[in-house]
């Protein structure tokens, strides 16, 4: 079983796409296709693009294999060996322009563009929308997290819970880009480079004739990890006594223990309680873990009845992203080429707001010069150089178009990163350490009141008259047919 | 990036478990865990097990590589060389019993149980739940959607929302388990053998002068496969219209149109008029496609509404287990070897419903003889011999036991199968058509009130009143203490 190679994790459609372009002929004529979503997750006032390195990895491997060409024979008897020859030699030879992991995004702006041969961009879209919608999805609900715990420590518990296995690795490293500190899972760990923390099962106490031998066994085993489960009997009359017992035990030892864990009942209580035993027996630098079905509002609940959490373990509520499970970035065909030139395309749709903005666009974050803040986006047609030198800006808001702002003293940062030239990867990969830095200095650069979990500022988002104007000719255009 | 290895896809925990176990010289004693769930998902009256094939596959693909072993050094200094020697060499020489996938299930019933050297046993704990928790949700959620189709055709259509890639390709697996025709993603199909569908894309419209001759020219290239999207401009004046253009151009030429697919606007009113467009054209056999963020709930209201829907594409609110995207599925320690014979372990918790039943268990699906339908299942220790050779049984329902039943006239089906025996898999896998063939015959076993989507009756999950009374001195005992 070729579990590996991804080249057919796509929709039929998209092979039925690539061959209709063959048979008619189409096949290299080129094509630009925009990601974006349409509505923030959660009520959030952003969101945190992620998925890049997965797309970089999965545009990098694309082959179609004997396995899957055979299968694809089976599966269709229209499909010609001239054409599955064409798909043996198949490789990406287009352009990919993409935002950086980290970066902060709004809704409709592209985080992803493919230009490239209608053939090619065609296959890559179920894959595309997959990876950056879930990792986007999961580093913004990490995000919120993030938010409310402040300094604290957050651990990423999920696995258990997670749909499936890539989808606990991937997400637990999108969680590691918004700011979480470690993964309990071990595979993650060894393909990223994320720290990996753990403390011990429940089973290893039931294992034991005593609570307190089993504490004292793992800690004598493991003495610089010593992080005791408190909650297998009876938390503060059993669990916390004996876990102060191998306190003291390892400071006869010269040796400190790092925590306790709590994973069930009342945290605020519990923690409070168990934190003043901690003190009153002179181990105040113990630190104490907290566990059990955590998201970004049961966290800051916690904080508000003044519960003595150190460090966050979020399990099923993050990786799953609980409370909304999904994004809903899609992949919209902006441009096409015709006799050697690209024309912009617009997609109709009975809803307005489902209506594509069409054109090749850039997207700018505008920041204040004085402030050093961002005052909002910017999206303009790539041909568009006045933005680029700085030149006077007309912001347009399609929902408040009779204001119109002019801004003149900003510099304007391009979001899109070049990641694929003629196929040829041009982008160096950041490390996932300077993926998290880089996404902290985005963080800084927005005013508290958009980045709030709850009823966040609605923040700028505008585009270029000139976008506009097309927008509308196009759609008079399509009205007058 | 050694990727396709899932031996280290574990929680940290496990690995200082098996080294703790190692350090203490425990780690051949033999244990016994059970996977099983506490409440059911969706308000739904049964769930539907699977993710068996997935479990098998890495247990036997269970091994410590190079890289693995590496990690793990430079992880953490205290394990020692002889311990990496140990998982170098490490296989999986357990047991393992599981109930098939396609079995309904209950609350509190093990569908995976795992008795082997403590070992072994704690390092799968985190994959197998992971697996079974996500693959299980999906048929169930499939399950319900299935009972509201009744016969009309069901499409997975969700990989582009789908948490990542896993889950897209298992997640549609189960769904065909629980009754869908067939998936859009081509990979799935390949590696499952899942039929697969689709139609053409928005932007082939787009990227054509018109709709109808976008339309011609796939009906030209893929005259076997014509399912023409009609919502890219305007349903009723555009699409339908040029449609039915199409379908009498087949229909010259001796072929047939399949469908037409909508996939925006309101799908009761649209799929009526689209309907009586074409019949009053002489296509009464091209059938309606419809898509647009469904679940059982909207496709329960559609057919209530007078919908013409012949086939339904699901995508996000399925494969995403939308309203309730976890499965809060554990693994627990219920016997452990103590001087080679094994003796039951509780879990106690602060949640009188949390608290484990001790001891190693079988499930019994009692059939009333007359009926042939199933009246409950019967929950046992493992040496408990009576319902095997049918004798009375007395049924302990812990939260009525007041109410005590004596069945006589029954065939107990036990749904735990052998799947492993020291190490050695002694399981035939069923096809994937036998799964869902076995599935469907399981659901005709359960009277109706059980299988409807809102308010079902409560099926009867009984205990033995053996497996009873050891729950009680267990708990008895460790209050003592």
């Amino acid at each position: 079983m070729n579990y590996e190679n991804l080249t057919l994790h796509t929709d039929k459609y998209q092979i039925n796409m690539m061959y209709a372009h063959w048979a008619q002929g189409s096949l290299n004529e080129r094509a630009v296709f925009e990601v974006y979503f349409r509505k923030l997750p959660f009520g959030n006032g952003f969101a945190v693009a992620a998925g890049l390195e997965r797309v970089i990895a999965y545009i990098e491997g694309l082959r179609f294999g004997e396995e899957e060409i055979a299968y694809l024979k089976e599966q269709e008897e229209n499909y010609s060996e001239e054409f599955l020859q064409l798909l043996r030699e198949f490789r990406f030879t287009g352009n990919m322009d993409a935002v950086p992991e980290g970066t902060i995004v709004f809704p409709n702006e592209p985080l992803v563009r493919v230009e490239a041969r209608v053939f090619e961009a065609q296959l890559v879209e179920t894959a595309l929308l997959n990876f950056v919608n879930f990792q986007t999805l999961i580093a913004t609900k990490a995000s919120r997290i993030k938010q409310v715990a402040g300094d604290d420590v957050l651990l990423e518990f999920g696995t258990r819970r997670a749909q499936e296995a890539d989808a606990a690795i991937w997400g637990a490293r999108a969680a590691y880009i918004a700011g979480f500190h470690a993964t309990s899972n071990m595979r993650c760990g060894m393909l990223f480079g994320i720290p990996t923390k753990g403390t011990h099962a429940h089973a290893w106490v039931q294992g034991h004739a005593t609570e307190e031998e089993a504490f004292r066994k793992y800690a004598e085993v493991l003495p610089d990890q010593v992080t005791l489960l408190v909650d297998t009997y009876d938390t503060l009359r059993s669990g916390v006594p004996n876990a102060i017992r191998i306190g003291h035990m390892l400071e006869q030892q010269g040796k400190r223990m790092n925590a306790i864990r709590l994973d069930s009942g009342d945290l605020a209580y519990l923690s409070q309680r168990a934190r003043a035993m901690l003190d009153e027996a002179g181990l105040p630098y113990v630190k104490i873990v907290a566990s059990n079905d955590l998201d970004e509002n049961i966290i800051f609940n916690l904080k508000a009845q003044g519960a003595r959490i150190d460090t966050w373990g979020v399990g099923t509520q993050l990786i799953t992203a609980g409370d909304q499970p999904s994004l809903g970035g899609v992949y919209k065909l902006v441009a096409r080429e015709e006799d050697g030139a690209f024309i912009p395309v617009i997609k109709i749709s009975g809803n307005p707001e489902k209506v594509s903005t069409p054109g090749i666009k850039e997207v700018y974050r505008i920041i204040n010069r004085k402030t050093g803040m961002a005052d909002g986006d910017y999206i303009a047609l790539r041909e568009e150089e006045g933005v680029k030198r700085g030149e006077p800006i007309q912001l347009h808001d399609p929902l408040h178009p009779y204001i119109p702002t002019i801004i003149k003293d900003y510099e304007a940062v391009s979001l899109l990163r070049n990641i694929f030239r003629d196929g040829k990867l041009v982008y160096t990969m950041p490390s996932l350490g300077e993926i998290r830095d880089y996404h902290k200095q985005q963080m800084h650069q927005f005013w508290p009141q958009y980045l709030r979990k709850l009823n966040p500022e609605t923040y700028r988002v505008n585009i270029s008259v000139a976008a506009w104007q097309l927008k509308l000719d196009l759609i008079k255009r399509y009205r007058e047919q």
